[in-house]
């Protein structure tokens, strides 16, 4: 079951193998440990899966801690997440920032860091490095867009954040002007050895299908995303209506309940709600929780992939459908348009471009050669950018920079 | 909010603050974490979020771990603790038994053990230590039944206990004669400064048995335990029927979901079913995962708790009523006994002996006199045996036998 480096070597170049070995000689034995907030559902908890183990692998000693909490406070950061991508509507009360600390001191009590470096994931923990003697150099790696953040949040964020070494955003546009600490940029991956993208035989995947119950008789469009109101699966099926039109073809919404997003459950009702009648005769299918191999199947057997996100992070869904072959109509937002050149190796559209998002998969359906050239291409992206052992390479470099300094 | 030893000074005698202190001295700096499964529900969780910052604040670098595991792997370390109650249904096949060494393997690779002592939380973190390079003394801390368990099951878990240098048990019948190893026991204990134990006034009580929408109009019998089988909150609804036709009174039944607990969701519809006219006519309330203040109101305000365990390991449930100076009528299983002694502190009776715990509730009920009598027996009883600090002595105690010894 576990991956080492090497089992990477026939799918990236040599050349990236080979420099991860050397820029991680001068690491070897380095004590570093990231923390989190969930071991599973959504992008982060499937990157630090790929990325520990290996971090191992090439001689580091890392952890991977999750941060304890109640549902409250996981309800609390889920209305930080949404306000930091432009929410306007946040209680920014006592009580509630008082959770939010005070969730951190506790967890500082049972969590003693000695390590050489501490790289915390997203919003959740960001608190814990006040409330820990700091020996070593701290990041902060965000996934969410800080460009343009809700401004009361932003002073009580920013005051956890300037004591940080360095912020590692997905992205340069996600930058936040009004930061005077470095940032850094550092793009996700997706491992191509997970139970989620490792390759499957034709039989597999259509055993998979079947057992999913999704008819493979006419073509299927696919968004796969967790049911959060930035993925506007509302949206999906108004163009997947508009598309049935034109082209007779399938809709299946794929999507995973994070253990950290209480809010989900109030989106995956609308969007039951909204496609009852749909959903009776068959036409649209809603998936949840399903395991990652059936994912897998879904994304594969798919003729096209919507990712019509108002906000992303970086997509990495998509970065998943694209090594699969399959080619992506996405929203030009957040990391979809680093991941995505129009009309090359998919699609690429404004978020609210509707009739545009209705014309390109109707195009795409009608056409197997455009389909199959965009679905190559977007595989090569994938293979050449955005796999784990480049994430892993990133790593080393920003680590190696710090060890140097001290 | 965070407590320190200090604050129990008030409430148990001196002499066992004077002792803590005295028995820290040679452990001061000893660097030990706990490792268990679950941050919430629970009484493992419970002790364990009082009992860590104790550590700390004695001295020692005490932390604590949760175990990182899927859905899946609950739901088979739930069937363990089952089968060590003695059920004999039960999956062994490699598949399960694989996920339950490979989730341990995999987490050993992100959480790297180099403290001076070990301490493991019942059985789902137990196989950590055939996958960790054993640098320190281990200690296995089991809070079930270990001395009938499944043969097979006993026969899998049983390699991975012997690798340990102590079991602690919390109940001398607990122990299994089949154990090479030394098996040691600490009773289990509450917190009285925590939200669920801490003293309320009346007008505190009375606002939450208002907000919980339960009437004061009648005597109140209340049962709190998770909905767990071995709980038997079906018995208890019969009994109650049985005792409403002598003194009119209603029942309460509240009870946690632990996330670490699939099961429990089964049981809890079962008695939803069985209740459902009694739930209509306001009789029966089914209350669930409550706040700690709400459960600390009910115990406060019942006239009686019921504790009709078919197996228990220590039945803190009980401990937190008598606590609060409720007599509790309890089965003579596992800890309960313990704790209870019958017609002076309490009542113990066989679990299956119904009509005794009807006639003992009806008599409880009609008696002021009686019920106040035993309640404060109970508090004393508590005071003396079962509260946080004596349970952190114990562990001073363990440990230091193992410094010395090195």
């Amino acid at each position: 079951m576990m991956v080492r480096l090497d089992d990477y070597m026939d799918i990236v170049d040599d050349r990236t193998i080979a420099e991860i070995y050397q820029k991680a000689m001068p690491l070897i034995g380095t004590d570093l440990v990231h923390i989190n907030s969930t071991y599973y559902g959504g992008g982060v908890a499937e990157i630090l899966k790929a990325l520990v183990p290996l971090m191992n692998d090439v001689g580091l000693d890392a952890g991977w801690r999750v941060l304890h909490g109640y549902p409250e406070f996981f309800g609390i950061t889920k209305s930080f997440h949404n306000a930091l991508q432009g929410e306007a509507d946040i209680d920014l009360s006592p009580v509630t920032t008082t959770i939010y600390s005070e969730t951190n001191k506790e967890f500082s009590i049972y969590t003693h860091l000695n390590h050489d470096f501490v790289i915390i994931h997203d919003p959740q923990p960001l608190p814990l490095i006040k409330y820990n003697r700091k020996k070593q150099p701290w990041f902060w790696r965000c996934h969410i867009d800080l460009s343009n953040p809700h401004d009361g949040l932003w002073r009580m964020l920013r005051r956890y954040i300037i004591r940080y070494d360095e912020v590692i955003v997905s992205n340069d546009s996600y930058k936040n002007p009004d930061l005077p600490i470095s940032q850094t940029i550092i793009f996700p991956a997706i491992d191509p050895l997970s139970p989620k993208n490792i390759d499957l035989t034709d039989d597999e995947v259509d055993s998979e299908m079947d057992r999913m119950g999704i008819g493979m008789d006419k073509p299927i469009v696919t968004q796969i995303s967790r049911f959060d109101k930035w993925k506007d699966p509302l949206g999906v099926i108004d163009i997947y209506l508009k598309v049935k039109q034109r082209v007779d073809c399938r809709l299946i919404l794929c999507g995973s309940m994070a253990s950290d997003d209480p809010e989900g459950y109030r989106i995956y009702d609308a969007v039951k709600e909204k496609a009852a009648q749909h959903i009776e005769r068959g036409d649209i299918s809603i998936i949840v929780n399903e395991k990652a191999t059936a994912v897998n199947a879904l994304q594969r057997r798919s003729d096209v992939v919507l990712q019509k996100s108002l906000k992303e992070g970086f997509g990495l869904t998509a970065t998943e459908a694209m090594w699969k072959g399959t080619p992506v109509i996405a929203s030009k937002v957040g990391g979809l348009s680093i991941q995505i050149e129009d009309g090359e190796n998919g699609c690429l559209l404004a978020p609210h471009d509707m009739d545009g998002f209705v014309d390109r998969t109707v195009k795409l359906l009608r056409d197997d050669e455009i389909r199959s050239r965009m679905g190559e291409k977007a595989r090569e992206t994938v293979r050449k950018r955005f796999l784990i052992p480049r994430l892993l390479l990133d790593y080393l470099n920003l680590l190696g920079k710090h060890v140097n300094k001290g």
